[in-house]
């Protein structure tokens, strides 16, 4: 694995190495950490790599790593950078052979999506995006007992992702976390909207099996002199009839990263919360509720292989987030063999699409005073 | 206390007469307890009523009671009956001089709203409307801590009220309370949304002090055959530019009586639940989660004023609903001896118009395919 | 009923006079409140009550109440005296007839304990003792499905009542509840262990159907000056075998009302939280973790018919509390009209013997540095 | 990191190296995961280990490795064997100059473990035990506030490790992990008592500071034909005059992984659950009670350093294992620097001679019907 992205200061940066290494199946072996040769430098340093694998370009690190022979050189890029980085490199590494791990948003713009779902396509090389939040174990048997019917149709959905830490005008400070996420150049047409809607959008749209028809969506610019949306509530419409809320916030006043779901069915219903990502809790039409754990009871197969721990020993973000790259990793490996896998289990560049559509979308409803609108 | 409705079987009834009595200040003297003298009289019987104080119809109650010297007859009714026979006796018990307590929704049509308002400002008596969660200990802490500033202005607002006893056609069987409730003669144009909407609407503005301006329905009917909902998604602006989600539902499978508000300022939050009332989550800027708890610590007067019992002796649904009770009868008992008595703390009228114009907004906005419908 | 104790700024007597009326089976109808006449009368006034009614003594109103005619006098007492006022009045009421409803612990010392029994038994008169955690909905599920073996046979056991109240020395400011309770002429041999470790020796008895055979305890006495036990911690050995501990405190800073119990079986396993009273959470050997609740589903007749709303509509202390008066009501207008009843569930003259009889043991056991001390 | 045991099919083997990898400071560079040859080379080459860096047995490991440059060779080992393979390992591993990292409960006997902390003191080199919940960011938080005086003289604890695996006897079937564990040649004297006994011990002295002077212990046996406990309820007595009890059990029918701890102060008081990890509850004399997560406010920085990702992004116990290895790691770079760190924080040979002494001390209270041990 070689990163684009993810220097000295990065938190994201450090969460995709943990959640690479954790299994034993990836190593990183080099990285353009920073557009700065120096800065990247030091921080492949303090990562124990060799200096002459840390390129101070991500152009560079394509260039020279595709001379290198191929049982040396990266595998797969992994891109950490803020949005508008994201769809050059991830352009440049998949022209040039390698394959690619995407944080989300995928893009800047809608178009940037398309295209690069055209490139990955031709190309024929990997790709996934970290939708993290859908490698919890009770995430994945969430979206196995739907998909078996257990809930029966569903009806009625809630969905919301609620953040505080934008409550007061960090960006004005010297936060660079801040700064970027509220700055349309660098983050997009979305503010909030792009940074964890998008994940709320994917989870729903992952759990239930079914895709957001329309929505309408109104959008809060509450933090003084933001151009981007910080907080949005949106009615959801899905493809079978289902209705629903979602709400995203960044200025939801001491909430820490509550990512939460609910789904009604005719049934049975379940709901899960990130903050607490090691239950499950379903309610039925004449049984008592009923808590499933990690490696506890009556799971599906999807959920137990997503567990590494016994029951009651708690698994968390890094764990979820590791997920995604053990799935995309084996899926390398078969690839590698040249063997034939269905559908792996992790985010594709299909859903990097669904985000933007659904950023998109909610932006032009918003602007039309919460107009429905749908997403194709 | 001269009841109309509640008679044997009724849900309702027996919560008013258990809420009327826990506090000893309220004594039940009479009833018309159904249209039926003889089941009237069965009912009032179990209830230790003499006979002839058990009445075959409000008219007769009203009338009658009415004869009686004035240290004997009932001081007030208090309605207990299905959605469309609040108004009639509502208005000709305060037309005969009784006070009234009268069961949400207010009144079947909104006119019927207007014109009981404009009854009750004339006749000078006193009515209470039972929207009983604003009774808890800790919505009125919340109340407080809004009103004296404690989390800044108010941004975000999250507000739900969900049930899943409708989910299957319970209406079809024998079942009275369903078949009402889902019988627009007998509930008026909101189904969920008079019977539960409107506790959801009435906790809001009751806790944030704040008017919702605005808002966007999205209602569902998802039982077969409903022509009334049973299901509703809708996006609110409140006066002061605050932004939020309103959720609530008879179809949501499971869900007991989950009722439960989130609202966020920019300096603290709260959260509440009804299902376990004793708790107020509060979240602040800088500062760890606080929980607040009835009896407790740093609490206002007015939470003081609601509990009965020492802190850890959990109160519930009814002692909530007797506070609004206990609070009706001390206004009375003011108004008995003259005495003039500041905003006493028990839904009014002007908060029965407020639900009638919230169930009418929302059908009408519902029919505009969720178009903002402005709240005057 | 009449009252005995309870005047004026007492806790438990208004808990039992609006346990009393919740169901409008009992009427107050008369009390000695206070050893003082007047307050007694203002008391008395304060509820309603004629001043006639009100005594100066529970001598007096024992023997002026028998003089009335028997469709006026009072049916039963309700003693709601600190512990070393339960005996007499009990002993009187009885030998005079009256029915009696007495607050735990039974008696101040194990001698009086051993007589209040036999003059119960002789009497032929209903005796009730309010240990009122045993009247939760939930509480009653939990005895019923051991009773019904759904755990197996019962292996280990864990209970707890925890409080902080007495963390500071309140009993030398002005506190009557405090300074009674740390006075052993008033309270007895036992300090925390009479006021709540009885509860939760009462509540392992009721709903593990098991005796406690043997135990050693160790008492705390950290509030200076103390010479009763603020603290304990008990070993206790089951009838059948299963082994478990005891915990009870009134220095647990922070604690309000922590009365907690856990049970677990061969075949399941059950735990419950009076702070949280509407919840049984239960665990099975291979299936995932299932919470009952009030109304819900799959109940014993005993947990439905102990709950009076429907579900997810709270219900607390009071409820529970009100659930003894209601059965023991039941009782009484059975025994009125010469019906017998089987095994009325309220707590009986030999459950007060047993919690003296577990004060006595615990004290022993401490003294012998907490030794093995067997309960008979 | 040369690991002994950990091959296919081993739960902590697996768990050591992820928790050693997650921080990208130690590398598995060898192993003798197994003594048949043949199987540790499959288990060492699923870890992509070379064929010649996977040894037979731990003698040949330790030789072999000696005999390897030193800038190639492992710098220490991981013990992760059954508990009568602690010991010869460690001996021979520190005498031929490796540092060692060992499971725990340290040794299979006292006798062991005296002799081991005397061959660590003379070696100089560094020994980590892996008490790993010890590594939890609100557990430092809460060691920290007591060690800050935040709480106050201790007054009372409750400590608990819950499992129900062992409710019926898994031995019996062909469950290697079951097996060993009831089998004294492989676990020593203690079962339960010396498998999670032993963490709830160390959890108590690492958070309180205080170490347990003596204790009375009721050892349970309810597995058919078992010899060693299974069970086990304790009085606790602290060194400061506090008292608690202690809960261990493998019999707690349902019961996952639950490691609970509650510690009451004369000015505050924590509670700990180890399956809901990030919060820490806290309570006070006249304050609401808080709720500390990581990455939140008003942290020690013990606290935030054990933490790596923000506020919300629940961490679990891989991570906390990981801050064991981290710690050690950071010791082992200093240490091979020639620098001198004080007092790291990971628990050392003297914790695992505590934990050998209060197995000892249990069997001998539960062998004389659970008199008082004190351990010295």
């Amino acid at each position: 694995m070689g990163m684009i992205g993810g220097g000295q200061g990065s938190f994201i940066g450090d969460v995709h190495r943990k959640a690479a290494s954790i299994d034993g199946l990836i190593e990183l072996v080099c990285g353009a950490f920073s557009s700065n040769a120096e800065k990247s430098k030091a921080s492949g340093k303090a990562l124990f790599l060799p200096d002459n694998r840390c390129y101070g370009s991500f152009q560079e690190m394509i260039l020279k790593e595709k001379e290198l022979p191929e049982d040396e050189r990266m595998d797969f890029v992994a891109i950490v950078t803020p949005n508008h980085m994201h769809y050059p490199p991830a352009e440049m590494a998949l022209k040039h052979g390698f394959h690619v791990v995407c944080d989300k948003p995928m893009t800047l713009t809608l178009d940037e999506a398309f295209q690069l779902k055209s490139i990955v396509n031709k190309s024929g090389k990997l790709f996934a995006l970290t939708h993290n939040y859908t490698g919890h174990p009770m995430v994945k048997q969430a979206k196995a007992m739907i998909a078996n019917g257990d809930l029966g149709a569903i009806r009625k959905i809630q969905v919301q992702y609620l953040q505080g830490w934008l409550s007061t005008a960090l960006e004005k400070s010297d936060h660079k976390q801040a700064a970027w996420r509220v700055d349309p150049k660098k983050s997009g047409i979305g503010g909030a909207l792009g940074d964890i809607g998008t994940h709320a959008e994917n989870l729903v749209e992952y759990i239930s099996g079914l895709k957001i028809n329309e929505l309408a969506a109104d959008l809060g610019r509450f933090g003084e002199g933001r151009v981007l949306d910080d907080d949005g509530n949106v009615l959801i419409r899905m493809e079978n009839g289902a209705k629903g809320t979602m709400s995203f916030s960044q200025i939801a006043l001491g909430e820490e990263n509550n990512l939460a779901i609910k789904i009604y069915g005719e049934k049975g219903s379940l709901e899960w919360h990130q903050e607490n990502p090691n239950e499950l809790i379903t309610r039925w039409l004449d049984k008592p509720k009923k808590i499933f754990t990690p490696q506890g009871f009556d799971l599906y197969p999807e959920a137990v292989t997503a567990s590494r721990i016994p029951a009651g020993h708690p698994e968390g973000y890094l764990e979820a987030f590791a997920n995604i790259y053990k799935n995309f990793a084996n899926h390398l490996q078969a690839y590698l063999k040249g063997e034939s896998v269905n559908a792996p289990d992790y985010p594709s560049v299909d859903d990097g699409v669904r985000g933007m559509k659904f950023i998109y979308a909610s932006v032009e409803s918003d602007k039309k005073n919460a107009d429905w609108v749908i997403i194709d």
